[in-house]
């Protein structure tokens, strides 16, 4: 465990324990098998960021209240949606260390707890009385999809510019993270101005953490990662690193790794290859300091406020997003 | 085409074709794709039985505005999204006489597409800025989720009661039907006692319809259909017509029957055979009552309203609901 990891755990324990048991008692489903199937990934560890920065999001803005606790149920189920259904679009084989839903349960069982799981969402939210979260909510699940539609559609075409890349990691990650701080300065009744440093702080936030998840699929070890290294390539997804490189790259070294990158059985010995490739032509670098960038811009978004223990904790996590190991 | 359905569309044709124009502008995805996917299915001739019950419950309280008819696009939406999903699920190989989706655009875009309709419906949902009916909505998605995968856990298990078919066909069926009288008498912000009335109308309408189409996989044609014959059963669904049966038979032939059912891989002579002793324990003609049950009950729920088109309108369709060919 990294240092700011453990700094940042010490500083939240509490509020991670209210998240986790608020997850537990809002599932509510009818049928032991969908508490079954959305536990297998729900309760395999994840982070709890998106519940973690509502609250924090409130309370930056002045506001603590019981409800807000419940309202972060809403994220981790859509965050959890989008993941097995994810893995059965990826047909991944492991996730967070283990075996993915769809390979225990099944794509069906795993498509529909996906279902259940969005609509117990947007259920949570309807429960907020808020049209605003409520908006929210439903306009972040449809940008979702559809950056999910759009990364499949570009599944192996080594022709993705950064900018199409970029669109793509925004609605399929940054809106969620981006949503779970606006969500919280809703609920805060914040000023326009808080609410919109608090939107800004979290798209950036957003970018880095996918950014960051992208550059460890090159430079974790599978233990580490809980994923097979290079699972995104094996996929057809091509990330900023391989995109920066191949753009750098010389004619020669560009169809190398071309020839790797255009086929799913690339072997160990490819993969190190092409590692080789991205350090040379600056990929991996290139790629952090675009995520670096994001960190400094959501911090800056963070000025306004004054100093906290909440404000040094929000920061704390936009440098873990770049920092992190997994 | 039967009478009643030549009728029922003279009735209705300037509805119809307002929800059809609804449904082409309310999709709005940024991907041609989703369009194709979502359009593959939804523009193929569904009857769009839920906008329709909207318009008319709306009209028979007296409500009638534009906005009612951008709302139905959310129970089209929600209806293609879940059939989108079972046909993932189920690997059906046809729908309204065509392919089914994931045959010609793959699972991965299908589900996708899916997902994205569930939240387009929500989404509208939302712009109604009624809190009551996106409590609605999200509460049938919910339930619709778990009566899939309840469905789907009992899937070839001959042990189903009729409780728990009917239990199944609510919720995967009933809920939408339901949800969509519902919401028109919502829009019109009807008496509680018109409200509840149109409630049960709905209730007992979807069940009707979910029985009919379960009695019309043991009794059409495949070109009615727009689908195998017996295609239910080939995917272990145990339906009323079998449950029913295979409780009124003789121990030998419970056998017989049971040794059919169980068997995915079912000859057509086996399925003839089974049709056979569906007819002979009555087990057609005990569904074909209980539905017409409903539909007896669905009309009593239109009473307390007075004379008009519109009343004769929802009768007919509780009527049709039965008689339908397909």
């Amino acid at each position: 465990m990294t240092g700011i990891k453990q700094q940042l755990l010490s500083m939240v324990q509490g509020d991670l324990d209210r998240i986790e048991t608020a997850l537990e008692s809002n599932l509510t489903p009818h049928l032991e098998l969908v508490r079954e199937v959305a536990g297998h990934l729900m309760f395999a560890g994840g982070k709890r960021l998106r519940p973690l920065l509502i609250v924090l999001c409130a309370r930056i803005c002045g506001h603590e209240a019981p409800f807000v606790t419940k309202l972060t149920s809403i994220f981790e189920f859509l965050h959890t949606a989008t993941l097995l259904h994810d893995d059965v679009i990826d047909e991944a084989s492991m996730r967070r260390g283990k075996p993915v839903a769809n390979a225990v349960y099944g794509t069906s069982v795993t498509v529909l707890t996906g279902d259940f799981l969005l609509a117990r969402a947007l259920r949570i939210a309807a429960e907020s009385e808020s049209l605003r979260i409520i908006e929210v909510v439903a306009a972040m699940t449809e940008e979702i999809s559809q950056g999910e539609i759009h990364q499949l559609i570009r599944k192996g075409d080594i022709s993705i510019t950064e900018e199409e890349y970029m669109d793509v990691i925004r609605r399929k990650t940054g809106v969620l993270i981006q949503g779970a701080c606006n969500t919280g300065a809703i609920l805060a009744e914040a000023s326009p101005e808080k609410e919109n440093a608090l939107t800004q702080y979290g798209d950036h936030l957003g970018l880095v953490f996918q950014i960051a998840d992208d550059i460890l699929d090159y430079t974790a070890d599978t233990g580490e990662l809980g994923k097979i290294l290079g699972a995104d390539l094996r996929e057809g997804k091509l990330t900023l690193p391989v995109i920066h490189a191949l753009k750098a790259a010389s004619a020669t070294d560009r169809k190398r790794m071309e020839a790797i990158v255009v086929n799913p059985d690339f072997t160990t010995e490819e993969f190190v290859e092409l590692q080789g490739l991205l350090h040379r032509y600056g990929g991996i670098e290139y790629a952090k300091n675009v995520a670096a960038g994001h960190v400094r811009a959501a911090k800056k978004n963070l000025e306004m406020f004054e100093p906290s223990e909440t404000k040094a904790v929000l920061s704390l996590i936009a440098d873990y997003a770049l920092d992190r190991r997994a």
